[in-house]
């Protein structure tokens, strides 16, 4: 669907990552190349001083227009381990409090010798306007924009895949939840199709998938039971309380009821199946506490290895190869 | 009253420290430890370049669930002296405003390949909880947890007594204010206690004593000239406003002229007594500002001895001996 | 007007930078050594690896007590550039509650054996106050205080003058604005006549001028186009917009239509003349985008060599020269 030719953004002329803003539109040489990369800082983590040189003396700024500790600090840790420099801004408090526009701000940190932005954003293509203005040295890496893309979460998802499925070709892999509101799905879907998965269902209330899911190569379910039927990978989504204005749900108790994953439900799943969640998670909404502690969850593994391939997607984009 | 023997939380199998949760239990051999290591660590602090490599490459995450610039910026210079990467995590403002449960914020930063948490929070037992789910290899530092415990502020007291004192066998050393409301008093009482010290005494109106004082040991004062006198150690407690709800006391002005601790009243202490403050002080209300910076008042220095005292329990704790 | 003779809190007693307070009673000699030591790192920023390790093991304290993304962030990048620790501290929200004094907040952080404080407060003498009270090995640079001075933006516009025009002795420079509000226009007023610059021009609606502007040896033009004939360089000022209470201006729009600078306007001028801006820009108000983003702008430039700037400053005050 996507090609090596078609001009993208997010690639050099001679077809290398240098921004990472969406994984829509990415090759599948490059999703397997961050896999591979991440699959060799895996590693790193696991030694007793756990830094590599790569981007010794370079300068990450985490420019995080809304707050979000979390994927804050896993690019922080990521960056550091690389021996980066990292700059932290929150930068609704300052500067766009002053009425400066999103684009002075980021010409300004680019001309204090920023080399990579880390960008997290609530309008979607925040990510995709500042890597149309910056200079070409600069790489710019989207933790998430609106509903639109958080695209190393979706990496993350395919290395975590990957490493306890071995491959994708065989799959059948189950997104659940609130689709409508989700930056991750989208990625998901798109990762998965694009690296071969033949199955990707969408289990959701009509009332939270998008009007376009449709289009979008995967087959819906309206009952949780009947689409986590044999398959092997289970990704719940997290149910965007915050986001939801007006009543598209009944309470988190009705939810719970008929979307919660509980063991019960698990059982339709393969027997080998694991259970994804980008996290944070709501006991007892979406998930309940004996799948989310239990032995098929591998949501803790998602966490580490989303530093490995931050790390990846760092390294790559510098054109700093391990 | 304590002993290796018993089992601890805070000390692994063969008797060393693992985590610092209180000073509650610890034998005298690893306070002394500490204080030992800190002595070799305050030069450190004199040197040209302040650094030395014990954890080079480990991650500190300083976790505040509690706002407190002061205490974390002392964890961060530690950590940093010992050429740690920090990361410092404001966890009110983030995934607990989205629902997340303290241990499942802890595990994920836990999966973010931590090496030590420094933990603050506002409720007792925190940092307990914390250390009794983290992986063996992760170390657990409380860095005050509500009324309950702020170790590393009792061992910098015992680290400055020592300095100024040369031991404990011999001193008089009297605890003044708010011993109900402090997190400091119970550290430092059990701490002079296993260390030797022969006479601890408390001095506070009887509104501000906790009902269990009478079993701690200590000689209790309800006037403040009558139990400084002859004393070796005045250790002020920090008169805590912010948490004082209704009317245990009068007024500031009133407590100053009972309870603020002036030129006159120290008169009533040895000639040679320190005076010694956890700060941030409440100049005229619980000291008056001749005394804080007076000739006799070893603040400032306690300040400097947090530090060296920090990276001792910090390489402690990691098993990295200087 | 000043001389090395002059007892200078901000000078050693042999005549070395040791604070940067104000460049008011700073002789040309510092100041050019300054420029030529920034010079001298603008290099550093081009390289690979960004670093030297001027400042190894040195630890630099951002004391904010006032916000100030932007600001902070050149220092914090100076810094790292120069291999410092760096600790950032936004004090309002911590000690400052806790009603502790500002000189007792400073004390503290000198005991934490603190190198360098880089200082923002609202207050005019903050930084003045504070490099009263440190040791003798702490260095204090002031990062803004109120609207009397900010060095170091007043020190990288006359790098940026000196960069574009090579000399200050034949230049005629314009400071267009909000003078009165301005913690930058006295700073550079100081620098561009200690350096030699033989006309300076304030233009400014009168109800924005300081009373004593007649004696700061100044030519004062009322009209936008009579004091841009002929200049050399244009230094536009922000119009504090959140500083002004009452009704010193008309509207935004009307400031615009007398006082923005436009290509129209900017035709005044030299054919040559560099357009400066500390930022952030309020585009459409004091200047046109035209202007802000056209060939004559100089302004990113300016934010680059303000990170030069800062590490020549950083690295004299410590008497670690490159």
């Amino acid at each position: 669907m996507t090609s090596t030719m078609t001009p993208n953004l997010q690639l050099t002329p001679d077809g290398r990552l240098r921004h990472l803003l969406t994984l829509d539109g990415l090759p599948k040489r490059i999703l397997t190349e961050v896999l591979d990369t991440a699959q060799s800082f895996v590693s790193v983590g696991e030694r007793d001083v756990k830094k590599v040189p790569l981007l010794r003396g370079k300068a990450v700024f985490n420019v995080f227009f809304e707050n979000s500790t979390r994927t804050r600090t896993t690019f922080e840790i990521a960056a550091k381990r690389l021996s980066a420099d990292v700059v932290n801004l929150n930068v609704n408090a300052s500067s766009q409090s002053k009425g400066e526009t999103l684009l002075d701000t980021v010409s300004n940190l680019s001309a204090m010798l920023a080399d990579m932005f880390v960008v997290r954003h609530s309008a979607a293509g925040a990510a995709h306007l500042i890597a149309h203005h910056v200079a070409p040295h600069i790489h710019v890496i989207n933790a998430g924009d609106g509903r639109s893309a958080h695209p190393t979460q979706g990496l993350l998802d395919m290395f975590t895949i990957r490493h306890y499925k071995g491959d994708f070709h065989n799959l059948r892999v189950a997104i659940v939840g609130d689709v409508l509101h989700s930056r991750v799905a989208r990625s998901q879907i798109h990762a998965l199709t694009t690296l071969g998965c033949p199955e990707v269902r969408v289990i959701a209330p009509r009332t939270l998938l998008p009007r376009d899911v449709s289009g979008m190569g995967v087959h819906v379910f309206n009952r949780l039971e009947e689409g986590l039927k044999d398959v092997d990978v289970v990704m719940m989504l997290r149910l965007q309380n915050e986001r939801m204005q007006g009543a598209r749900l009944p309470s988190a108790g009705e939810y719970y009821k008929h979307w919660g994953l509980t063991p019960e439900k698990l059982k339709y799943a393969r027997p080998d199946a694991i259970v994804m969640h980008p996290g944070p998670m709501n006991r007892g909404v979406e998930i309940d506490s004996a799948v989310a502690d239990g032995g098929q969850s591998v949501i803790l593994p998602q966490v580490t290895y989303g530093i490995a391939v931050r790390m990846a997607v760092m390294s790559l984009v510098a054109g700093a190869n391990p």
